[in-house]
């Protein structure tokens, strides 16, 4: 935990400079636009420690898996989207001495993230050894217009000296990723070449082929007066251009440098270069500040779908506007084969690919606050890796178009770097099918499962009916060997929250088959050929399945049991662990903590957020009162479940106070693990305990329903939601709640169990009946 | 399964060559002598497939563990014995063409492993491309009279042309070893020499710091003539010395090459050159012949003490001499730094490192058939680590002295290359216990336990105290999260025969207690202050344990079950699987596998073996009947286990019958899997099958009890035993028994049922009262 960042309502700031906490400062500042992804690494040199990345949606490499010894089915690789080219390098030399801020003594030091511009600046002045003193003022972004193209603006004033000052411009494609199993560089040159002011590097990714290219311009000012007598230096995957000029004291010099950077994924190849530097062309035209205004523009609308205000906690405020600009930073959803990383492209941790962090806790998020086709988009990023998912299943032994979609994936085929969790967490199947439920319930496109929805429901559904095995013993149907969401149990039968996924799904890929039926009676009895599918035995299959499915159930205390045995455990509450012990993951074995009772994640309690209709209030009353205590939240997904939940059955104060937990994650470095990215999936959980847990907010039917609570601390909140085709602002006072239609759109809502219409542009007030507890 | 070697009493014989069998040959042609191992490789040069591997017992690499994410307690790195100087290394030319097998059309070839002789031999005639044609008789033996000498005899005569012959005879320390998880070479130099016939290498390894030196010595001989011209030629980790000379037609040139192997455990680093040269001038004295005549000597003393001899099969009475010889060749027992690796020192797979096989099943083979010191030095191993097994399962959260032996270790500490074993497989901390119980039953030599076994006993039960919790839910002590032996199962609750290990063991060390207390009273108040042994607190504790601990249990069937939820599993006999899906761990996913009822090696089986006496026989009938139909015994060890168990409950056909399947496991490859090296410890398992399955030796309260039965197919068969100081030769024929005291010692043995006393020297015939079954 820690505290260095300055609270400001859309501003992040770094005030001095410590460099131990650079790396955390790297990934907080982060700047991205859903295809690219630039940590906050200095423009210019810097010897002291740093995790230099800049990232290419979609461009990754299949490192190859490291494990003690092979077993059949396990993953080949760990596909790691990479670093790539480095184009915000700058090298400033001041009479042949080099700026560095690890050498430089640092007079004065502030990094600032504008979330409403979208744009990163730094504004330092630095004593060099010879005492010369500089002031920079350094800007940049990746553009939200023009996904192809950064810029960067840097401006250096001598304090105390007149004098000479050398300034590079650089794209360096000599890099490597930290995490690589072997120590290998993943790039090798294509083509490059510099002439003046610009220069390009072509380059491929080994193994798996993309091409990226990188183009860049650059322009150095004095005064007005542009610097032109540039010496172009280059080697193996580096350009760079160089001016020296005569810089006065007081007078600033000002380079700017605007980049396209493009990849295989969107080009051909035997075009790609060409194709770059017309985006380049097109986009110096605009220069610096044109290329700005159309990025803000775009910051603008998004802000306007999607803020959330906090009245009454400026850190509130910064934290939850943290998390939105990120989530929108990392996808922009015009892309169906990109997907959300944990840490987005902030780091290397985790690879930048794809975990069921997407369905489970970053769909509804973009479900609510952007259009439709964004979320489409995720889902189809699923249905286009049907055939992998397929073929996954296969390798593990399943048959007759059983689907296991993957723990983790760039391109549909399972590729984590390890057995355990890879191959045993197969709730991740239920939670994709649970995405489209969640898709087709709040958008109201059925038209999705035909045939999109149909075909996955109808693979996972195959692979659960096979996954299971009937018990003699149980004289019911179990489900062996798996991993629930608790990552801290490993290989356990009859996870609850496993099995409820599997019983749930069959249920619901039965419905989906009668409304294929009845809508689309061509289109379904067309792909049942294509599917071999024997509705009849299958279903039937299916439904016994679903009547006899087992769930581990506690008699004494009338709740159901995470899984097998669990009883067998010592359970104490989390508070009685020492302090000193936690967290538990970074001070106990991995054998004890497999064996304690300790919940890393909301396992049982995933499933009842999930399908908390099926289950009576005092029902999620007993489990949260049983499983809550012995949660140790140690990992970013979970205080958001537990949050919506203790909303839900009216323990306010804890729903805060989980909230807590995650809506600072990284800007605090809460786990201590910041340096290594962001957890960008875990900022769609905090929106859902924000705007499901806090605005109780459901879609059924139809409907958009809020059972809205304002935490004591606050003096008011306001979020958006998007809602079949309505745009609402939702406002909650202390003793008020507004909903304001910004649309013309009339749409049903239903506050505190009352249900009403709210006309096009209707704003509407709502008083609680009874007593109001918020 | 292969079937390529032919069939002799006393050799191994391979007639041709196929050089897709090489490695596999290589295996098992095999030689060695406790200290140093060498791989059947040709001395001179071959470009085909062979994995070459030289050994120096004790000299291992930790090599840095590979995993795809690390977890708190994960071993730092996987230790292995490395491949060391290549010392068998000689090159031939004719007229400047290399002789090179994969080159040369082979004319004949015979590759010979005399048993009793302990020597390698080959003898092959060979065209070169030039159309010369050679014999080569080559000859090769690692002393088992001096551990630090191996020597070669290799004769070349030309067949069909006189002409130009070049010898060179080097030792190549730039070896490396195929199994290593990040490519490094493991070798850097120290120093190196050659001069004429003589040089050496000094060698050190990275990270260990183990110095080597190896130093040779060669002449070259043709007819009485030696030859002296000699050139020398030296790289790094490399020396040579060549000879040229005129070959006649008809004519045989010999090549006899000493060599000198020491290593830093048993010399100082400074003094190793000087050391090892002496040593080396010693054994020239004695040249190749002489050294022969006294490692012959050796090996007659060894079959002196431990051959079995079996009428009527002679495959049978190869198979079983194979593993006499091998088992021999890897341990002698003088040296209580060393152990027996799974594969010893016939490969690189498992390292050459320590895991429970010596414990379950090589020290009975070494108590009945070696000096008392050996089996003592394999027990001393251990008590040396207790330390380092503090420190492991201090490492896991444990207290208070508590020791978790690794479960694979050179050094003591645990050293695997993945957590999964590593850490669940804890059953082998009863192992340790139980070879303490085993070495003191059959020796007598209770003084081991005052200190040594003590203070082991101590260690480990302190940590199943620790490692059981109390389930509110069983009213019981459980144990969770653990493997059992069968290693398709991974971290079930409540495995029977770890369970069983547990209880067994604080009941042994209460035991033990009282003996200490009784014959030890000083000695005992003594190690109870060393180790704070509240005796009343943590035995009254024990007995709480072993009083309530949780057993599986199916009333139905009556039996007790592998681990919790055993019966959840599909229950479908071995039988029932396609042939081509087996073995299973070729066909099937991990994942499959780990949720199949198919137990890999005996498990509940392994209990009732070691713990016969706690059981009927018709208890060990039923669980005989269940256990067996679903074993798969893809591990080496384990129808050993089953074959004891099948002969004690009268199953004599199937006793026979899972003999088989190890009893020539590696001569014929019966697992496809020899090339890697050759299943030293299932060895032990062979033999326990064999003496205690068809013999049915068991040692109690001081006497020998005989159960014997003799396999159908065979007309008598013989073995020896040590016990308490006697030699028996023991002679089981179609419808006799016999044993002959061969020493000066009486003892008592049992025999069908009925005591006996059997004098000094005397020999005894037994008949069987009621039917004779056998």
């Amino acid at each position: 935990m820690k505290d260095y960042i300055k609270h400001h309502e859309w501003k992040i700031i770094e005030e001095g400079f410590d460099p131990n906490y650079n790396r955390i400062s790297e990934s907080i500042f982060s700047i991205g636009n859903g295809r690219l992804g630039q940590r906050a690494n200095f423009e210019e040199a810097y010897s002291g420690d740093s995790l230099r990345g800049s990232y290419i949606a979609g461009v990754y490499y299949p490192d190859k898996t490291r494990v003690g010894w092979w077993k059949n089915g396990y993953p080949e690789y760990f596909a790691k989207v990479i670093n790539s080219v480095n184009w915000i390098g700058v090298n400033i030399h001041v009479e042949d001495e080099e700026l560095d801020l690890a050498a430089a003594k640092i007079l004065s030091f502030r990094r600032e993230l504008d979330m409403k511009q979208g744009v990163l600046k730094r504004n330092f002045k630095v004593g060099l050894k010879s005492g010369k003193q500089l002031e920079i003022k350094a800007s940049r972004f990746l553009s939200m217009d023009n996904p192809d193209i950064g810029a960067l603006q840097y401006k250096i004033k001598p304090i105390n000296f007149s004098g000479n000052l050398k300034i590079a411009s650089y794209l360096d494609g000599d890099v490597f990723n930290e995490d690589s199993n072997y120590k290998e560089k993943f790039w090798k040159k294509v083509d490059q070449q510099i002439r003046e002011d610009s220069g390009f590097l072509t380059l491929e990714t080994l193994k798996t082929r993309f091409v990226a290219c990188a183009a860049m311009r650059f322009q150095v000012k004095k005064g007005k007066q542009a610097i032109t007598n540039i010496e172009n230096f280059s080697k193996e995957k580096y350009i760079e251009g160089k001016v020296s000029c005569n810089a006065k004291e007081g007078e600033e010099v000002v380079i700017e440098k605007i980049v396209a950077i493009t990849s295989s994924l969107n080009h051909e190849k035997q075009s790609i270069q060409k194709d770059t530097l017309l985006i380049l062309d097109n986009a110096v035209k605009k220069g610096y500040s044109g290329l700005f205004q159309r990025h803000q523009k775009k910051w603008d609308s998004i802000w306007e779908r999607s803020d959330i205000k906090i009245e009454g906690d400026v850190a509130a405020q910064q934290g939850i506007r943290f998390n939105i600009f990120q989530l929108n930073q990392t996808y922009t959803g015009d892309d169906d084969r990109l997907n959300i990383g944990p840490k987005g492209f902030t780091g290397e941790k985790y690879g930048g690919v794809t975990y069921w962090d997407t369905e489970g806790f970053c769909l509804p998020f973009y479900l609510s606050t952007s259009p439709q086709e964004v979320s489409k988009n995720l889902l189809l990023y699923r249905y286009k890796h049907l055939g992998k998912a397929i073929e996954n299943a296969e390798n593990l032994g399943f048959k007759n178009g059983a689907a296991l979609y993957p723990m983790v994936t760039v391109n549909g085929k399972e590729c984590h770097n390890e057995w355990e969790i890879t191959f045993e967490e197969i709730h991740r199947n239920g939670a994709i099918a649970y995405a489209i439920w969640n898709y087709v319930n709040y958008t109201g496109d059925k038209e999705h499962l035909a045939p999109y929805g149909f075909e996955v429901l109808l693979a996972i559904s195959r692979f659960w009916a096979q996954r299971v095995n009937w018990s003699d013993e149980k004289q019911s149907y179990v489900m062996l060997g798996v991993t629930g969401p608790n990552e801290y149990e490993n290989n356990v039968n009859n996870n609850f929250h496993t099995n409820y996924m599997a019983s749930w799904t069959l249920k619901y890929t039965m419905e989906v088959i009668e409304y294929m039926k009845k809508e689309h009676p061509y289109l379904y009895s067309e792909l049942s050929r294509k599917w071999e599918f024997n509705e009849l035995l299958e279903t039937n299959h299916w439904k016994e399945i679903v009547e006899k499915m087992y769930f581990p159930f506690d008699d004494n205390r009338n709740i159901y049991l995470q899984q097998d045995g669990f009883l067998d455990k010592e359970i104490k509450p989390v508070s009685e662990i020492d302090n000193n012990e936690t967290p538990i993951h970074q001070h106990w074995s991995w054998d004890r903590i497999l064996r304690s009772c300790y919940i890393k994640q909301a396992d049982v309690m995933q499933s009842l957020f999930w399908f908390e209709g099926d289950f009576s209030k005092s029902f999620l009353k007993r489990h949260f009162d049983f499983y809550e205590p012995i949660t140790v939240h140690e990992s970013s997904l979970s205080p958001c479940v537990h949050t919506i939940l203790a909303a839900k059955i009216g323990y306010f104060e804890k729903a805060y106070q989980l909230y807590l937990r995650t809506a600072r994650l990284d800007l605090d470095d809460y786990n201590n693990d910041t340096d290594d990215g962001l957890h960008i999936t875990s900022m769609g959980g905090t929106w859902m305990a924000f705007v499901i847990g806090f605005g109780g907010l459901r879609a059924v039917n139809g409907k958009l329903i809020f059972n809205p609570f304002l935490p004591k601390k606050w003096k008011s909140y306001s979020f958006r939601v998007d809602f079949m085709g309505a745009h609402l602002e939702v406002i909650k006072g202390r003793n008020t709640f507004k909903i304001e239609n910004h649309s013309d759109v009339e749409i049903q809502v239903e506050v505190w169990g009352k249900e009403q219409k709210l006309a096009a542009n209707e704003v509407k007030n709502f008083k609680r009946e009874k007593q109001n507890v918020s």
